[in-house]
């Protein structure tokens, strides 16, 4: 008989069109003529369901799949529905890449503004200025005729106290007037475009909404903003910020495509992409983009959207070099090259290193979240141009002096990677020249061997001894501040100072004590043993490490940078070392305390769910409250209803038999139930107030003289989600997690008992951790 | 009201300890007293439920960090505990690492056994031989007189046709011998050690049970037998065999820590670590390695066991390094170095390819899948020794004259992905000189610039044309057998043969036209503009695509062979194509054909479940079948239970309030009931068969002179799942797959009304594709 039941294939069809104990056809039976205007959509700041959303894209695409049978013109368009997403990503590829290009150029040119013009044209910067004079050698290709410094500019002369004066005047106004057009503009037009964006990132992607968070005017408005913001010579970086533009980017693209314009699910995997994207284009890191994406800023990553991103993370790659805005053909941001090994002992300083950027990022996240707090909560809020403009004349009156702060941050990451030659004329490889007799010690002169430090050397170590405070000051007031500003960059430069600090300690120590027991062996004079440039790159990324607690992704990003599969075990003791020792101190990243600043209902994917509560303890009504608010599949009036929806401040409502047996039928949004009545009140004949609800198949009869009933079968979700009472809390978040729940109903032998929100798991979790419940603020 | 009830802290736990409706403590009060051996454990070939494997563990957590508030030992012991995965994967990764550097030792040493023998020591390979040597050049290091091939060692001529055939007839008998004791050792010792083992070890991940697949006995004979396959020149590579392998270790060394030990869901997190670790130390590529794992094989990877999968993944690579199996303190097998960026125009033939490997890959899929029912169904399954005989002596005696076909897979495709150099000896580099006209044209004379093709070159095209057609035809009757055989090395083999083909193609038509429209501009003499070891690449991983489907791990594992993000673009095309062309042709890729062949119970995690099917359609029982099997919660006997276990073959059973009201209290498993019946009967006062079985919490009263009651509510789980008749398909499926059930219940209207298990699932989704439902063979 089982057997027959399965070879008629008929079966499934006719068993559901002959419905089950009366009940008939489901809501998905015709998915695509949306019956009403909103019903199925969500208002601002609230979470999306995930199950109504894949199976709203489910549906659509079985329709299409079916019609595309039927004609050419439908299979064409099921064909270029089935390709849709794919240019989808090209296109975000592109844009966000020739966006970051430009972003990229006009920052570098604004930047030098600070400090010069062009005399062949205002629109050069520095170096392209300086490309077009035949005069210079190349070691000092940015000393040209053609720019000048604004002191040569207005007086005529570089030299003396009164031209540095000038100069630093003009790079003090320059930096206010770029902060304060980037700090209005912001206010004016697009209150989102501030900070960094990647808390709300992550909330969107977890099922969120805020309208407008990536609009066109925030697109815009970041993109210019961006731009003055990091000219400003502020203490933020633009990595974060690009972020947020490519899911800008993402967002109003997909408005192009039915597919994801209206469907929110589908949404987030296209902003899932974008976030990789973002990454990509600031690091000139494809994978370390993607998987950036899949360990930091995604809540639902198929692997669909693991493969999509990793395209277009390499379109916008290649499409940023294709720009080549760092003049180098370049696709990475800080290209390094080192030529020595690293030797197992050092694994030592690395693990230091670790510990300190553990420390700092811990140190950083309790500072930054006390002065934004403060901010939100005292008068300093009222004043944001003002703090900017403080901030930012405080930072350029302390960075100017210092050409370790005065450089940008970019600038200075890449100076402290690199590895010394014996070309280069930086301060920091201010060695004192290798004497004859150690060269010939070892019979071959090693170019790139350890050297003694020189003066100039001596000197840099003071400016990045005074740069690295200087720098983990400021980024605390910084980040947080109503202009966009990424993190990355300052924590990485904090990292890379001390790094390359620890590094020439290593370095020099190794050189004078060379037949120590520890560095025998291996550090014999003549060779190159210690390489002070990996140092800062472990130090920066074990500082980005403790900040935002990345791991995989840190690594891999790293990775491309060097190329190289040698350095990723220091990379890796590094970063594992930070996240033990920042998590020892509070296992939030800065996002994810941010978000929790600003009282968004993010369901951290991440984290275990610890503590042994019961579903019963978490679910409303409690015992002490009220009974649940519940709607009965038939015997209300439209009166009934509309009263019990007013009375209550819920998003929806579970659907009984009867009030007596509680027995579940389905749940109901609000959203959608007001919207219906709403409509059949004005468009229905006959429906008044004391018309009759039905949830039911078969309406009821009704005496001749009643008025029709009002039938909502329709809007009735039929398959709502339920627990039971008894199941553990761990369980029912995992659910609630993997599924990208909104509600689930609770039941008890059967009965209904109560319902469960994402907000009531939110709450009960603040609560165990000994925090205000009251702080998650939305649904 | 609301407010003081999360003030008061204690409020979660008094409402449970007080109980709800009369209920008390659940199931979970005491998770680390097991209080019977062998509840909660499962049965061979049968599915996990992860939800309740992670409830256990979670509980176990609970207890330790509890405990570690109250002692010193505790702490210790919770410290221990936290860290014990990481120590796990550290010897994971040194196990792995060292075994894998074994069998690359061994199976050089045993390939080289097949062509001669060093007279200093049999237990040299060929290099190894010569490198002792002082006589040889740098030219030729493979040619020394230590080393003598058979018919110089017995003959002591190597010259001449005698010598030839001496050699020939050598080398068929040690393919013979090692394929012969290869597959008795198989088949006497350890069954589960023939094939690649990837299809069981993705259904294992899944959640099934498959004892001593992952056993000591199956480690080891796997470990020899693959070397012994390897090294008879049968047309297989050891890729796949090292993910076995890898996994092996990892299974064995769980049972160091009980937290891995009795847990099977930790213990799949540890075996998808393992799978990464497989292709890490397979290809050197650590990061390859865990998007393979991320991507191909796992079904449950956390983000946790993705850092320490990374973790895992580097040291494997690190070990293997240090054991430098190739002699060349290189990481990867293929390290390739090229010099030519590729050209936009390139792209054409790039695609090409990848219609090439996707063609090949769905032709492979077929022909292999039918082969082997072919083996399972008629009497050649009946002779495998037999098989593996003939199958071995076909290949000796067509692959040996041929130099291609007679080198491993490995070095064939080292070679082929090669850019030649004028220095270069092999005969795939016989290009003719330059004429030096051309190169004073572009007057620097460019070592790689395109040259015409020569003799040895066109008689390295035509040896590599009749290897390509053996390969494709010897391994699909290959792969399959009872021996350890991985697919990717013969794969990788045919599209790099192919790619080789086309790009020495481009090449000369590029050298001979180069001024066609087409070559113009990028093509001129001298330049170097085709590089033909890229075509290589490209087809390599354009066929190991189309058989495999993957995507973005193959890209990287490519990707970290060449080191530069260059090559990524042509990479990706031809994967994509490649993907594209075998999917239209049939969504599965080899393995998920092998698994289906089988049988399995695996619910493919990246397919979406596109029917329109309702969960009433596919749950048990059907309409015209008996009710469903329930117990009650109370009012049944020791021996009604015992007769319904006994005439149903389920694996579990609900329970309801009532048969009249079938409101569902939980639900409980066969094994578990089984046992403890069992137990009680044995060792219970006074439980015999009228013994009431009792669910609830109190017991009722019973007479005086009646048996004491059986009280079960122990093994009851009181949080069964449960979805709505209504539910559509598309939605059970995902839950199923997300939570990784076993089994769902499904209600109507608060009433049970049937239940749904995976296998319903597995056998539904093959009736609607048309398969025989059948074919799922497990629970």
């Amino acid at each position: 008989i089982e057997q027959n039941a399965y070879n008629d294939k008929e079966h499934s069809s006719s068993s559901r069109a002959a419905g089950m104990n009366g009940n008939g056809p489901s809501k998905f039976v015709d998915p695509l003529e949306d019956p009403l205007p909103g019903v199925g959509t969500y208002e601002d700041f609230n979470t999306i369901d995930w199950v109504r959303e894949k199976t709203k894209d489910r549906d659509r695409h079985r329709e299409i799949t079916n019609k595309s049978k039927l004609s050419t013109v439908a299979l064409l368009h099921s064909i270029s529905d089935a390709f849709s997403g794919w240019l989808l990503m090209l296109l975000v590829g592109l844009m966000s890449g020739a966006l970051a290009g430009g972003i990229d150029i006009a920052a570098h040119w604004l930047t030098d503004m600070k400090e010069g013009v062009c005399l062949i044209g205002f629109w050069f910067n520095h170096e392209h200025c300086c490309w077009t004079s035949n005069e210079t050698t190349f070691k000092e290709r940015d000393q040209c005729p053609q720019w000048q410094s604004w002191a040569e500019l207005i007086t005529g002369t570089s030299e003396g106290p009164f031209a540095y004066i000038m100069n630093y005047l003009m790079y003090i106004f320059w930096a206010l007037l770029f902060a304060f057009l980037a700090v209005t503009l912001v206010r004016a037009f697009a209150p989102y475009a501030c900070g960094s964006g990647i808390p709300e990132i992550k909330t969107i992607l977890s099922g969120f909404i805020i309208r407008g968070y990536l609009g066109k005017w925030t697109l815009i408005i970041k993109t210019i903003t961006l731009v003055l913001a990091v000219s400003s010579g502020l203490s933020l970086g633009k990595e974060g910020p690009l972020v947020h533009v490519a899911c800008c980017c993402a967002n109003i693209l997909c408005h192009l495509f039915t597919k994801y314009r209206k469907n929110e699910a589908k949404r987030r995997e296209v902003l899932s992409a974008a976030a990789a994207v973002g990454v990509s284009v600031a690091f000139g890191a494809p994978i370390g983009g993607v998987l950036f994406s899949l360990e930091e800023v995604s809540y639902y990553f198929p692997l669909k959207t693991l493969w999509r991103s990793f395209f277009a993370a390499l379109v916008a790659a290649f499409t940023l070099r294709s720009i080549n805005p760092f003049g180098n053909s370049r696709l990475v941001l800080f290209y390094v090259e080192f030529h020595a090994p690293w030797h197992m002992l050092e694994l030592a300083p690395f693990i230091l290193l670790g510990i300190f950027g553990g420390l700092w990022g811990a140190l950083f996240i309790r500072a930054n979240i006390a002065w934004c707090r403060r901010r939100k909560t005292t008068r300093l809020g009222h004043y944001p141009v003002m703090e900017v403009l403080v901030v930012t004349a405080l930072t350029a009156v302390v960075a100017y002096p210092n050409s370790y702060t005065r450089m940008s941050g970019a600038e200075l990451i890449s100076e402290l990677f690199n590895d010394c030659s014996l070309l280069d004329s930086s301060q920091l490889c201010g060695y004192k020249p290798v004497s004859p007799a150690n060269t010939s010690e070892t019979g071959v002169g090693n170019s790139l061997a350890d050297r003694p430090a020189g003066e100039g050397l001596y000197t840099a170590l003071w400016q990045l001894a005074l740069a690295l405070v200087f720098k983990i000051m400021v980024t605390v007031i910084t980040f947080g501040m109503k202009v966009p500003s990424g993190l990355f960059i300052p924590s990485m430069a904090v990292g890379a100072i001390a790094g390359r600090l620890l590094g020439v300690g290593m370095e020099q120590l190794a050189y004078y004590h060379h037949d120590w027991f520890l560095f025998k062996g291996w550090c014999s004079p003549g060779a190159d043993c210690i390489t002070p440039g990996l140092y800062a790159m472990v130090g920066a990324a074990a500082c980005l490490g403790g900040v935002t607690r990345m791991t995989v992704s840190l690594v891999v990003i790293m990775f491309e940078l060097t190329g190289g599969l040698e350095y990723i075990v220091p990379l890796m003791a590094a970063t594992m070392t930070s996240k033990w020792v920042a998590d020892a101190f509070g296992r939030e990243g800065i996002y994810e305390a941010h978000i929790r600043l600003n009282g968004y209902p993010f369901l951290e994917p991440k984290e275990e769910f610890e503590h042994s509560s019961l579903t019963v303890d978490v679910m409303r009504p409690r015992r002490s409250d009220p009974a649940l608010a519940v709607l009965t599949q038939e015997g209300m009036t439209v009166e009934e209803v509309e009263a019990l929806v007013e009375s209550t401040r819920y998003s929806g409502f579970p659907v009984v038999v009867s009030q007596e047996s509680q027995r579940l039928v389905g749940f109901v949004f609000r959203r959608d139930l007001l919207i219906s009545i709403d409509n059949a009140r004005k468009r229905q004949e006959g429906v008044v107030g004391a018309s009759q609800v039905v949830f039911t198949e078969h309406a009821p009869a009704h005496a001749a003289d009643a008025p029709p009933p009002l039938r909502l079968r329709g809007i009735l979700d039929l398959s709502p989600f339920t627990v039971t009472d008894h199941t553990p809390m761990d369980i029912t978040v995992d659910i609630f997690r993997k599924l990208g729940l909104r509600q689930c109903l609770v039941t008890h032998n059967g009965r209904l008992l109560g319902i469960i929100t994402k907000k009531d798991i939110l709450k009960h979790m603040a609560q165990i951790a000994n925090r205000d419940p009251d702080s998650i603020l939305f649904n």
